[in-house]
């Protein structure tokens, strides 16, 4: 693990994330979100803050006009079910077909068997970013026997990379693994992302949200998947600090992480983006 | 009907709303929510806030699986459809299966024959709490023969309060109606909740969330359902009224009120908390 | 184009709005909803601000009976499915056949075939406003052969304007245009709206949600159909403003918003509505 002094401020980092941010203010990716029901709220307004545009469209009939357009697709199996499982992999299917990035999140995988099979089947799909908790991560590459308890992790990020690293070779994606200290793997180089409070936590669909930010921020900076997730994730770990500096409790770090997310600016990133290669 | 001097300060409903409060801290129980569209955000909050973890599971393919997993189940058919309903009742029969405990809110209820049916055929699978409004609670035995408007009470809670105590007897269920005063009844005993403030109607699925908060009360006290019922919704009406001291209308209102349902401390839950036999 | 002068306070658009609020507040009319399911808390929660009563209901099983309950119907084609798409028609339909209004909010039109083809298939179902942004107006009349990026606009109001009266002629309808002057017209008249603030497009669904208001405003004075869907433009505008009084990004001034919405007093509406005839 990497010491705290690892993650002190280091410019090429803070430059690379201000750099990735502003070119997503400037370009304002469309990303399609065919995502959980509990999400769309915040996962949308996550993306307008950071200044993306989100389209939230899950219908057969429009993927493959609809996919096309969109700069990015995040698929999230929260709320799957059997049609719109289908959806997602037309999704992933036509978004490779025309080498759009696409990002999953494997909300509860492992507890169900319908959901781990769906969930293998979109990995099969090849997706170029994957990110969950670490219970989804090691269930996901069957490391865990035990299964998840609902949507929450119940396992520590660290008990989680040499999973990710497993499940990033095979499947030759860029695994993230959310936790205290987010962990970013491409099987090999393995990057460190402090940035964040345990708050954020308890406020529903905070994982759903920064999946879809990786989607916008990998959309911008194709050649640079493990970094542009690690920066993505500090970003809005960022707001996340910057906004529980006035929150009051779970509700309020919700509105002030995303005015804060709205708000980054030069300063706070180049000061406060925590990543470290471990 | 109980003056408002039987709702004063008992040292023993507090302390057992406290222990049932930290009881729900401490384990964390996975409340399963098959809820309508509009209340997602704000019931998966109230959980987290509460201290439960949320998990919104829909498709026949999981509930044999998940609903096994899961600590208590919450029913509410605000946006329902046939293919919703059919996943409502294959949970509400696998939870029985499972001796956990599953509560049902039957939002609308009485507005359009298929809601009403779908209603009582949710109702003969024996939910351990009904949670509603006046005149669904009216919709659903028949008491009222004007069609209840939308999702909104037409009706205050005392009118129903017989109408409660019939269906509770009849269904072998606790009955909830919610109200400036809310009751609870098994048909025998009643119990009164004055905590709360008006402007709480103003927030929609308020209702909906103490409903699958209850969920989580219950599960963790099953042998005192009519009790943790009366305590969920004194908790969740106590966090109103201390969001209300710093709330400026309703947005704001349903902010505070989740931070401080998940800020809510001994000396509050010990002074404030008020429920009374009547 | 109308020069800002134009939109000073006129003591007879400020007395209509607020009179119309208040009918809106006295009669609590009930709006279903059949809308995308990013929007449906805020649309909810708008609606409760504004007075009316929401219903989000959209099983074909319901609609006879409850959109003859109902005082208006949103139509939202945003996260459209075939499915969905049946219910709206059979909605709209009954609508129709019980004099109640009918908004339709076209969202995202031109972005795929089959979002048009659906469009226009409501259309024809004879709604009476139809709100959009530039973009969706434009490709409702064939006008623009770009497709629409997303559903946030890439034309100005203004570039609409030939458009929405062609649209309005040819559909016998209203249309309304949101920009930073929104444009409401019926083919002949039209009228301007120059409240809001910019930041309010960087929050998820307040096209969605003022398109809801619309509804519920025209139904309270349905021989007012053009001026009502200027009032309610106006005051959600109105309350957007005063709440970027207090905001500090795009979380809080949608909650600040709400709850302007809720307080909007006699004072604010009579002086700060900003309508004129072009």
């Amino acid at each position: 693990m990497a010491s705290f002094r690892e993650f002190s401020r280091t410019e090429s980092w803070g430059s690379e994330a201000w750099k990735a941010l502003c070119k997503v203010r400037e370009t304002t990716p469309l990303v399609q979100c065919i995502t959980n029901f509990v999400s769309m709220d915040i996962m949308a307004n996550s993306l307008l803050a950071a200044g993306a545009s989100p389209a939230m469209v899950h219908a057969i009939e429009e993927i493959l006009e609809f996919t096309s357009l969109s700069s990015a697709l995040c698929i999230n199996i929260g709320t799957l079910s059997p049609d719109w499982i289908f959806s997602m992999k037309a999704a992933a299917i036509r978004a490779n077909e025309c080498q759009k990035p696409w990002v999953l999140d494997p909300v509860g995988v492992g507890a169900t068997r319908f959901r781990t099979e769906k969930c293998i089947e979109l990995i099969n799909l090849k997706p170029c970013v994957i990110r969950g908790n670490a219970s989804e991560i090691m269930a996901v590459v069957g490391a865990s026997i035990a299964p998840t308890k609902g949507v929450d992790s119940t396992r520590s990020s660290t008990d989680a990379l040499e999973a990710a690293k497993e499940l990033a070779r095979a499947a030759q994606t860029v695994v993230a693994v959310s936790g205290a200290v987010d962990l970013v793997t491409d099987g090999k180089r393995v990057l460190g992302v402090s940035n964040g409070v345990a708050l954020m936590q308890r406020i529903t669909a905070t994982g759903c949200a920064v999946t879809a930010l990786i989607a916008a921020f990998v959309s911008v900076n194709p050649n640079r998947v493990l970094e542009s997730t690690a920066i993505a994730l500090a970003l809005f770990g960022l707001a996340g600090e910057l906004g529980a500096e006035k929150a009051s409790g779970p509700a309020s770090l919700r509105m002030h992480l995303i005015d804060a997310l709205h708000m980054l600016d030069e300063a706070s990133v180049m000061n406060r983006v925590r990543i470290a290669q471990l």
